[in-house]
Order: C-alpha cells, then structure tokens, then sequence
C-alpha cells in the first residue's frame, strides 16, 4: 500500500494523483535535519513576490530545481475537475522558445530529468540536472511561468493522454475505485472530495480555455516557490533567480480563494465495492483528522506518532494482532496524513487472510483500536516510533529531492522554515498521554468513512448467509 | 412523511427546506388540468426579459401572485452555503419605500397574505390578496426586485432567525439530521448535496455583503418569472406588469452558470446514525435518478407511476408487504422527487415494529424491490395509479396556488407550457413494461446512499450482538 516517493514519473503521479492520502505518509512533514544541510538553508523574496528557498548540498555537482505553485486540485472552479493536473501536462507542450514537447527532451540531452506532479494544495515541477546546467534550466523553467503556447491539437492530445491515465490507474483497480468514492464520501462540502485526476465526464470538456484561464489565474511569480537543493550557494541562487524569474512581473489576485470549510459530520458512513477484479477482500476507514498546518500545537506529531506505535510496520499493534496472532488478515496498517493546507486524513486497512470474514476483520481492527484508546501505548513503543521517524527523516535528508519536498510541500501549505526544522523537537516533546489523547479525539467514527472490498465470490457467500439469516427472521 | 405544501408558513418553509426530497412528491408535475383554467393560460414575456404567466380562474375575486427567481441553494458560490436562503429571509427587510419588516405587514392590513420559499433551483415569492389589491403587490414585489436596502442591524439579527431555523428544523431532529448527511453522502459533486439552510458554520459567516453580491448577481427582470393566477385576464395583468416590473431595466450576466454534472458513482454508501431522541429505529434509501428536465421521454412520467405503484400508501406493494402481511413495519414507503433541474431521486423507507431487527427490514424492502424488478407491474395497478395521480391533479388544480405552484415549478426547471400541460396525456401512454424498465434502471444499489437510524437502545443490543459474534470467530 505504500509507495515510494521516487523521482520515476509513473510511480510519482501515481502516488500522489490516485492514493494522495497513503502517498503522503511517505513526504508528510519530513523537514530537514539539522546533522545535513539545513542550517545553511537560504529563504528569501524576489521583488516580484517569488519565494526562494536554497539548500546547498555539496557532495556531487548535482542540482534539485523545483518550482511549486500555490495552487491545486482543490482550487478548480466547479465543474472543472482535472484542470490543475491537466494543466500540469499541457506545461510541457511549449512556448515561443520551447517547441511543443521538446521541454523535457532539452533537459534530457543535457544529462537531466524532470517531472511534475500536482496535488489538491500544489503543483509543482522539477528537474534533476548537472549543476553547471542551471542557469538554462532556470530559463526554461521561468519562460513557461508565463509564456505557455497551447496548440488545440496538442490539447486534444493530451486530453486523450489523462483520459488513459485515469483509465488505468482507477478504473483498472477496483481498490482506487473505491478509494476515490471515499474520498468523495470523506468530504461533504471541502473539494478534497473531488479526484485530483477529474471525474471522468469532467475531464472530457476539459478544454485550451479552461487551462489557460487556470494558468492566467494561478501561474505567477508571486503565488510560486522556487526551491533549488544542491551543489550551489544562496548567492548564487539568487543572482540566477534575479536574472531569470526577476524579469517576470508580478500580477495582483493570483492567492487562492479559500475554500469551504467541511462541516462536522453526524455519523459513520460506508461504502460498500464488489468488484471481480479484487483480490482478497480488504477494509479501509478513513477519519477527518487535522493536518500540521491547522492542527492545536502538538496534535499532528502526536497523531503522526500514534498511528506508528498503532499501525504502522510489522511491530504495530495493528499487525501483530490481526496479522500474526490472530491470523485472520494477511496485511494490516494504517496512515496519517498531515500534509494538507485544510485538513488531514487518518487511515486504517487491513486485508482478510483466506477464510476470514471481512467483518470479523473490521471487528478486530476496531478492538485494537478500541484497546489503545483505553490503555494508550508505553514509553517503550513511543520511544520506537520517534526514534525510527528521527533515523528516517535523517536518512530523508540524505536525499536531495526529498530535502527540497520537504521545504516545498511546508511551505504551499503556510508553514515557516522554522517549523519545518522544529518538527525533531516538536516529536521529542509528544508524551504517551498525548497519543492516547489524539486517539481517543480522532478515531471518531462518525467522522469517517469505512470502505469494503470484496471480490465477486465473497460476495456469492454474502447473498448465502443473507438467506440464512432471514429463516432466522 | 409528506408535508402538505398549504402556504402556511412554517409547514411550507419545513416541507422545502429540510425534506424537500420529500416534499417534492407533492408539488411535481402536476400540471393544470384542461378541466380547470388551463386552457385559458397566458405566456408571454415584456421588453425587459420577465416571463409571465396568467391563470385565470374567477371562482372568487381573489388573486395569487407569485416571483419565482431562476437561483437557488445550488448556485450558491462554495463556502457561502445558505445564502440564496438568508437573501429570501432578507428580501423582507424593505427598499426605500418599504420599512424594514412592514412588507408582510402591509399584505395583512390588505387583508392578504405572503411568504416565500427557497429550493435548490427556485427561489419563490408570493402573496394571496382580493383582487383590487393586485396593483398595490406587484408595485411592493416589482420594488423589492431591485431595490433592496439591507441595515446590518437587520441583517445580525435576522441571521440568528435562520440559525434558530436551522437549530429547530435540523438539530432537533434525528431523521433530518440524517437526512442532510444522506444528501451529502448522495451527490460526490453536484450541489444538491449542499443543504438549503447551509451548513452551520458557513450560515454564521453570512453577512450584508455576501446576501448583496447573491442579490445583484441574480435579482433581475430577465431572471425572474411571475405568475398571477386567480380573478384577472392576461391583458391586466399585462398592462399591470408593464407598469410595474416593466420599468425595471433588463441585467447582462445574470444566467447562473452551470453546475457540476453528478458523476456516476461506483459503489453502494451507507450512513448510520444513532441517536437517543430517535423513535424506532428507520432504514432509508436513496438513489440517483433523472428529474423530469433530463429525463429519457418517458422515463419521469413512468417513476412517478411505478413508485406510487410499488411504494405510495397502503394499497402499494412495499406496504402490504412489510406493514399488513410481514408486520416487520409501522409504516412503509417511497417517492419520486422529479422537480430539479439537474437530477431526481427515487427514495423508499421503512420504520421498523417493535422487536423487528431493522436489517430484517431492509432485507425485505429489497426483497420488494427486487420481486417488483422481476415481475412488474398489473395493468389494474398501473391503472389505480395513473387515475389516482389524474384525479389529485385535477383535485390539485382546485388550489390556486398550488395551480400557480405547478407552472412555477415546471418553468424555472427549463419545461414548456406545453409540457407542463400534456403531463396527464403523457402519463397515459406509460405502460406496464415501463413500469418495470425505470425500476430495473434506477433501483440501482450503486447509486444509492441508504440511511439507518437507530435510537440508542437498540444501540446497546447491536453492541451485544457484536460481542457474541465476536465470540463465534
């Protein structure tokens, strides 16, 4: 269930278009350690609002280039699900300097690569190349800040390509099937309910004036963070920025509206998937939870935390119980995800073993729960959980595009350098009552969405003891 | 269940506000009967855009005058929910003619009386007064349209009023509690799962300036359709009119923009609600179906019979089952909802007896369905049903304003004169088969959110019946 954040482009836009929740487990407030490259970290403003941030890292001649946009799926106007993401690929289709589709030909003949990925918060775009290329990078990268050509044949093109995209990351796998319907079923009013690839239908009227009012909207120096990680200085950085990006000028009303605030809910929702394609039959719930950037002090690295000691890993309470005790699941596990401008996610699953009942499985997964909520963790477990996340945030460092993930997806989402930097005191401080205490106030169930999958089979066994039981009746 | 839509305040306001799904049932599609007035109806529209529509009918000298507006809840900007319901509440509170709060006022010295309503699509205004006072209304409505003068001491104190609303009609009530978390649940995109009141958070957000942008945004002649039915012929009330809402000028811009398509949805949801002021404990489903303005030809006409059929009063098919035979239920039904402009619904439920499980209940409103599905209809129930909506239509086309009410309403979602007035033509020529074909299509788990809600007592027997489940694992 959990994917690697790598720089490869399908396992990337994977990740973060179709299973955004899970995905972001894996870049969630990782900020930098100060053992790297962090304390010489560089943050300042250009004159026309762009934000810089420049962490050196001077072990290759290599550079990290990013540039985030303060804008995502969840800013779509109604009715234009896909635009963002659907922008995000018609990005690379040119501008008066750059033929269509030659941007990451250019980058690749010079030794690099790029990519881009867009998120309900943030699209951004980044390249990894040698350092003595990024001076043309940065020229590239600026050009198409403001002076993307769109061709409409090469927007019917692309439209067919996202159409695909969908077509294979959800509808070929009932599980992102269910995933999606979720989502829409976890949000009442705020638009993370909405797919970041577009509902499909949506998606089909996505056309060049939708994505250049998106872009002339969005797309401008000052609702953007350019983040270089690598083998440069602040000063350098600078110097180029100014001579690149600080030509651009900057435009009023590019801050995004805010969006709805997603009311309380009244009670438990579930969402039931039988599909023929499923594999063993699985159980999701997903609860509301808060993210870092709107959580009280605390709460998000002690949810980060609890949910480690919890359900995550073969040591988590989750696992060992269904998993290797009880036997009656062949995974188990669970997610926090803090990332988010407006809200956050918690999330359990667990996949039945041959055999078992998919409800007896539930009912074991909320047993777990129900017993850590009233008997919370120990020292011991909570000591494990911060000591792993503390050796993976380092090891994270070691990673230049993680690095510069880390700054960029803090920042899109309000949050200081400072912050980001804290995040290894703020975990040292969480205390085992404070996991207990966000259990019990975020595994709500009337704040959640349970999701079932079963396979066709099981389902022929359901319908068996549906009659059972109504002799009883 | 249903709500008389009698143009009582409060039981007006409830039956549209909260239940509308419901409410629906009585106000859809019942064109006027050639019996009655119809014949005699006018159409026509003047300089400045505004549709009219007289009803002659001279059994007393009195008259209906109704405003109906083309925005409602749907067209609400994200985030602002309820303000096309806060405008209506506002639209009392005077222009430079009018002192705030004498509009109704002055209606009662004229021996007349007003309200108005808001829906998802419609936003209504109306008065019944004797006929001489016909000039003075359309002087006071046809002010109001446009001039509008809003105090924010008026405007503070009328939004306590609809959150008091809110609090009495909603929160004070488990099954509308619900209700509203069902809608949400059944439109992943589209509006309509937005409540009419608003959500509560964002109601306390609204304010002079929001209610004023909806107002001049929406509130013109060419956006607006006036019915007077009652004691008058076309050429007064067109000489009237002229004089009257003829001096207001025409606005660009004010079509509301199209709303989001409801995308198909994948999977069965379920929501469960437990409350300790809940009666007995309730299932309720809902699915997704046409509204007479999208519909298939036909398909509308053929789910009003087939629901009355299979599920309206005691003689239907869902009752006789569970209420008279099985005795499983205290009561048992359904409805069409096929007033809408984007999309319907097709709703059933059940209240379980005392001592019967609410999961046998719903296994035996499937069971009706499904039999339903398989074997149709009788030609002599199709009959009862057709003559039974036949005759309430022409019952219906005694009322005035339940006559002017049916053009409102067949108008402002996108139908003709025409349309409205072949609907009794047009129900007989659906037949059994057609019965069966809507039930097949539309009865469809996938796009259904079911409902149940239990009191807290039955809580704590579910809790033990899990317990002993568990010990069977």
């Amino acid at each position: 269930m959990i994917h690697d954040l790598v720089s490869k482009s399908t396992v990337w836009r994977t990740a973060l278009l179709t299973i955004c929740a899970i995905a972001a487990v894996m870049t969630v407030s990782l900020p930098v350690d100060k053992l790297n490259a962090a304390s010489k970290v560089s943050h300042f403003k250009l004159k026309n609002g762009l934000e810089v941030v420049v962490i050196p890292d001077h072990r290759a001649p290599v550079v990290t280039h990013m540039v985030w946009y303060r804008v995502g799926a969840a800013d779509e106007p109604p009715g234009v699900s896909g635009i963002a993401h659907f922008l995000e690929h018609l990005m690379f289709k040119g501008t008066d300097k750059i033929a269509p589709g030659e941007f990451s030909k250019i980058i690749a003949r010079n030794g690099g690569e790029d990519n881009a990925f867009t998120g309900h918060d943030a699209t951004a775009y980044f390249q990894r190349v040698a350092k003595d290329r990024l001076p043309l990078v940065m020229e590239m990268e600026a050009d198409r800040m403001v002076n993307l050509k769109l061709l409409e044949k090469d927007v019917a093109t692309e439209r067919k390509v996202i159409l695909e995209e969908r077509r294979s990351r959800v509808e070929n796998d009932p599980s992102n099937i269910l995933g999606e319907q979720m989502h829409a079923a976890l949000y009442q009013s705020h638009p993370y309910g909405i797919p970041i690839l577009g509902w499909e239908h949506e998606m089909r009227a996505l056309d060049r004036k939708k994505a250049l009012d998106f872009y002339e909207r969005y797309y401008a120096p000052n609702n953007a963070i350019l983040i270089v990680a690598g083998d440069v200085t602040g000063d350098e950085v600078k110097k180029l920025a100014e001579q690149t990006y600080g030509k651009i000028k900057p435009s009023n009303d590019r801050v995004r509206d805010a969006r709805p605030i997603e009311p309380k809910h009244r009670a438990p929702i579930r969402v039931n998937l039988e599909d023929p394609r499923a594999g063993r039959a699985t159980v999701q719930r997903m609860y509301l939870a808060p993210s870092y950037s709107v959580a009280e002090p605390g709460e998000a690295e002690a949810l980060d935390l609890m949910v480690k000691v919890l359900a995550s890993g073969s040591t988590s309470r989750l696992y060992k119980n269904l998993v290797v005790d009880r036997k009656i699941a062949a995974s188990a596990g669970g997610w926090f995800s803090g990332t988010g401008l407006d809200s956050g996610r918690l999330g359990v699953y667990a996949v039945a073993s041959d055999g078992a009942d998919i409800a007896d499985v539930e009912k074991a997964v909320d047993e777990v729960i129900a017993d850590f909520i009233e008997n919370g963790a120990t020292q011991k477990e909570l000591d494990r959980a911060r000591n792993s996340y503390i050796a993976s945030h380092v090891y994270g460092g070691d990673s230049q595009s993680r690095l510069a993930r880390r700054y960029g997806w803090g920042l899109v989402n309000g949050r200081t350098i400072a912050d980001i930097e804290a995040w290894p005191e703020r975990l040292k401080k969480v205390t085992v009552e404070d996991l207990q205490h966000v259990a019990k106030k975020y595994f709500d169930k009337s704040q959640s969405v349970t999701g079932v999958l079963r396979p066709v089979d099981v389902k022929n066994a359901g319908s068996k003891k549906a009659k059972d039981g109504k002799k009883k009746s």
